[in-house]
């Protein structure tokens, strides 16, 4: 493989006349299957839906579920919002959005179990436009309390399988990238055990460049990011049956998980670790989250912004896991990246 | 001045050569006096204290007491650090520190009362040098659950007395600066009833420009920002003056109210509530607050940076307070900003 070369800067071609309306299309029904797989994977509470408008253009469908029999807190959101100009931290990464109108359109999710054995999963696929540019980023990973390696290894392998029909580099290369964007640099730690993430995916293919935007030097993956270069040749169809097989491998990552770990006695103990371990979420989400940032810098609607937050978290200064405790696994093992698709019992 | 340097561009008077012997001793001090005075009020818990040192150059001493009688955390932090540069976000204000080492010196606090009607509150007085250039920041602000008027006004006429002894204009402009750095504008709420705020503050004069650094605009108190221009005259010996003297404030401005409210009986409705906009103040210190950003960019230590946090919080969905409750007081009345110095019943 060689090294990461920048792509030239040729205009890219335009997307289909349809573009927006087959986009949102394809996000809205992904936020009705979800939610539908959802509900029945729970069997207590159903999800409520609160649509509303913005007033710099566009709207969405936000959709909650709590105090269920598994969630204690489930967020669904569906936006789709348009206006004169991105903010300047997208800018910065898309020059070429200067000065024109932009339309984004994603749907998002985050769950917190009250099982602590069941882990936490965020969700977020989302397409953009902005004059001569255009581009789908998104992607999901999973945050474990009490984690087992096979439910780390089956999220992974999922997400693989769903990536090669792709291309044959995605899957590294995606997960490459989610390892060092969910990166807590200021407490060392990745977020969870990962998963996928990719940004910026345009006709020019540029795939992960060595130092990416945003990218947080120092962190483990940066040390690895020679992986891949660019992969040319791949149109906006192509981008998109992606995109959408990715948010269609949500259910079969997920829901297996949770049938496995959802009937397992825990107590205070567990709890209290959960509720701590939150915290991380919230730290991730409001310092760091570009998807969080983005909605926060175009006015968008805080409730549905910030429905990704636990209903509950504790912080405790100083604490530091006892080692030989499981709570002590979690941070040996799997707060660093590692090789869960080629896990083996 | 030698004839072989050439006069600095922005020439204010140099600091006394022991300037940072002196503040960080009377930071020191400041933090002892404060943790004395909370350990007498609490009656249950006592601080404990680690020490810490820096790795790029300085370190601080950390206290953090848990589970007394009247707080349920309550850390005081003092820090002194030096380092090669300061971060992006404070060169912007102050360019003339490019290039140049930079030394910081502060003292924070933030307490989290476990009774809904007792306040939390927050202190930061800091001190900086690098290169060329020196100032002063700092402030103190006040965060009911359960407002009263009464301690509102007490709050802020001690700080008015306070500043008063300092130059006139000083808690009418502070008070502002506060109204204004301590708006969540993604809630459209003040943090609490507020209190005082400054930053950059030098014997340039600097007060408060009408567009401050880091102004937020479209906040309520940036309507009223004409009040003031820049105050000529001031020395490093008035100026720590006045910032000694602001710390000082801060046991009789807080500790009257805690004596008031700590008896009194409480229900799940005010803990639920309390949990609920203890969240208000994890956004605020995650999102826009210097001091953490400061921080987590100069590699501070994450613990003691993050100690302000509370140690349980709760989000919740679209919560409205009903309307004519004790809780729809708070937003109707305590999260806009009022003239409480001149308040009466």
């Amino acid at each position: 493989m060689t090294a990461f070369s920048a792509p030239e800067k040729t205009s890219q071609p335009l997307p289909p006349s349809d573009s927006r309306q087959r986009v949102s299309q394809f996000l809205k029904s992904l936020q009705d299957s979800i939610c539908e797989g959802l509900e029945a994977l729970d069997g207590g509470s159903r999800f409520q839906e609160d649509t509303w408008e913005r007033a710099e253009g566009g709207g969405g469908r936000s959709r909650v579920l709590r105090e269920g029999n598994v969630l204690e807190q489930g967020g669904v959101n569906f936006s789709e919002v348009w206006g004169q100009d991105l903010p300047p931290s997208i800018l910065v990464q898309r020059p070429e959005a200067a000065g024109h109108s932009f339309y984004a359109t994603g749907t998002s999710l985050v769950l917190h179990p009250r099982n602590p054995y069941v882990p936490t999963v965020h969700l977020n696929y989302r397409y953009f436009e902005a004059g001569p540019v255009w581009w789908f980023g998104g992607g999901i990973d999973l945050t474990p309390y009490y984690p087992f390696e096979e439910d780390a290894a089956h999220f992974h392998r999922t997400l693989k399988q769903t990536c090669d029909r792709h291309h044959p580099e995605y899957y590294p290369t995606f997960k490459l990238w989610c390892d060092e964007y969910f990166y807590l640099k200021h407490r060392q730690e990745t977020r969870g055990v990962g998963g996928i993430f990719f940004d910026y995916q345009d006709a020019q293919g540029i795939l992960y460049p060595i130092a990416y935007p945003g990218s947080q030097s120092g962190t483990p993956a940066a040390e690895h990011s020679q992986r891949v270069g660019a992969i040319a040749d791949r149109t906006w169809e192509d981008l998109f049956a992606f995109v959408q097989d990715c948010g269609q491998a949500f259910l079969p990552a997920y829901t297996p998980i949770v049938e496995r770990r959802r009937g397992m006695e825990y107590g205070d103990r567990q709890r209290h670790f959960q509720l701590y371990r939150r915290g991380r979420y919230v730290e991730f989400n409001l310092v760091y989250d570009r998807g969080t940032i983005f909605g926060l810098q175009t006015n968008g609607r805080t409730e549905s912004i910030l429905m990704s937050l636990p209903p509950l978290v504790r912080w405790e200064y100083n604490y530091q896991p006892e080692p030989g405790t499981p709570e002590a696994v979690l941070y040996e093992k799997f707060l660093k990246p590692q090789d869960w698709a080629n896990w083996q019992p």
